[in-house]
C-alpha cells in the first residue's frame, strides 16, 4: 500500500459541496484510522473517470495497487489492513452489529431523509448531473421533486419516527458505538451530514439526544465534517 | 447470589402460552449464560404478585437477595454479575451496539408487528386480563382490535418494509451477532418467538434470511424457545 489513497468523492456544483453519505462513511473511517487521503470531486456522469474500477459509483478508494468499491468493504477492507491502527468495529461482534447499522441506515434512514432533502438537493448538483438525478430518483420514489418539495413538512414528520430507536440509544450513551464514536456513528452520523450539506432545512428539534450527538460527530477528528460548508 | 434464580413470565389462560419478547429476552439470556432458571406464570392484572419489585411489569427476576427488573437491566445485571458465563454482548462496543438493536426491537419491529398479531394474542390471555389488555392496547393504537384485524394484511405488508435492515444484515451472517447468537439476537428474535406464541399468521416469507435464521434460534440453546408450542 502507497502512501496517500486517493478517494473519488461525490460533489455538487460547487466542489466543495460534498454529500454523498456512503463517502463519508469513508471519509470518518479514513478519520478514525489516522490514514491520510486525496479526495477527488466526481459527478453522478463522470463514470469514465472511475471506469477503472470495473463499476459506477462511489466510493472508489485506490490505495496503491488496490482499488475498492462499496463503503462497507471498504470498511471491513481498512479495518482488516490496517490492524495496528484504532478499530472500526472493537471486537466481532462490534462488526456483525456494526452491519446491522449501516443496513438500518441505508434502508430506512435514507430513505427517510431523502423525502425530506431530495427537492433541495437537487438544486446544490453540478448541472450536467440535473436530468441524470431527476430521472432516476423520480423514478425511485414514485413521485415528483415538487411534490416531495410540498411535503416536506410531513415528511420530516415521519422521519421522527424511524429516527426513535437512535435518539432513545443516544439518550443513554455518547455515542452508537460507546463512550467513543467507531463506524456505527461515522455510518449513522453520514446522513445527517448529506442532509446538512444539501439542505437548509432542521430535520430534528435542537434540544434533541440526536442533536447534541450531531455536534459531537461534526467536532470529532478535528472538526473534519464541519470543515465541510452547510447548504 | 442463590441456586436457581426466579422470573415473572407473562402467560396467557393456557398457562405454557408465554408470549411476552421482554420475557423470552431474559429466558434466552439466562440460558446463553447458562444459568438455571424457575418461571412464574403471571398475567397483566396480577400486580399484587409482583408488588414487592416496587412496580407493575415483567420481567421481574429474583436472584437471591437482587430483584431486578427491565429486560435491559437484567441483561446488564447478568453480563455484570456473572463474567465468567459465555458474553451476552461481547466487548463494550458489542453492548453499545446491542442497545442500539434493543431499541430498534421495542421502538420499530414491535409495533409493527403488534399490529399485525395483536387482535389474535387478545384471544389467547387468560379471561381475567382480557379487559386490561384491551383498553390499553385500543388506547394507545388509536384504534379498535377489530380495525387492525381488518387491516392484517396491509400490516403485515407494512411490517416488512420494517423488516428489511435485519433481512438483508442476516442474508450476510448467520446471526446478527456474527456467527453465533448472543443478546441482540436474543431480542430481535424475541419478537418473532412473541407472534409465534400469539398467532398463527405468517409474517415472513418460508424463504427469507429471517426465516432461516428464525429456525436456527427456535434450535438454540437445547431448543428452548421451540418448547412452547405455537399458536
Amino acid at each position: 500500500m502507497s502512501n496517500t489513497m486517493r478517494l473519488y468523492d461525490l460533489a455538487g456544483a460547487n466542489e466543495l459541496a460534498r454529500f454523498s453519505p456512503y463517502c463519508w462513511r469513508v471519509r470518518l473511517a479514513l478519520a478514525h484510522k489516522q490514514l491520510p487521503v486525496e479526495t477527488v470531486a466526481w459527478r453522478f456522469t463522470d463514470k469514465a473517470a472511475i471506469a477503472f474500477s470495473g463499476q459506477g459509483k462511489v466510493p472508489v478508494l485506490v490505495d496503491g495497487d488496490h482499488c475498492v468499491v462499496d463503503s462497507w468493504v471498504i470498511a471491513e477492507y481498512l479495518e482488516d489492513n490496517y490492524p495496528d491502527r484504532p478499530s472500526l468495529f472493537g471486537s466481532a461482534v462490534g462488526r456483525s452489529l456494526a452491519r446491522f447499522v449501516n443496513q438500518w441506515a441505508s434502508e430506512a434512514l435514507h430513505p427517510a431523509i431523502a423525502r425530506a432533502i431530495i427537492s433541495d438537493l437537487a438544486k446544490i448538483l453540478h448541472p450536467q448531473d440535473m436530468n441524470y438525478f431527476r430521472t432516476t430518483r423520480e423514478a425511485a420514489f414514485g413521485t415528483t421533486f415538487e411534490n416531495l418539495a410540498t411535503a416536506q413538512v410531513a415528511n420530516i414528520e415521519a422521519l421522527q419516527r424511524v429516527l426513535q430507536p437512535l435518539n432513545s440509544t443516544l439518550g443513554q450513551q455518547a455515542f452508537l458505538a460507546g463512550d467513543t464514536p467507531s463506524y456505527a456513528d461515522h455510518v449513522a452520523f453520514s446522513a445527517f451530514q448529506w442532509a446538512r450539506v444539501s439542505s437548509p432545512i432542521s430535520l430534528i428539534p435542537s434540544n434533541s439526544s440526536i442533536a447534541t450527538w450531531r455536534e459531537r460527530m461534526l467536532d470529532a477528528y478535528d472538526g473534519l465534517a464541519r470543515a465541510t460548508p452547510a447548504a
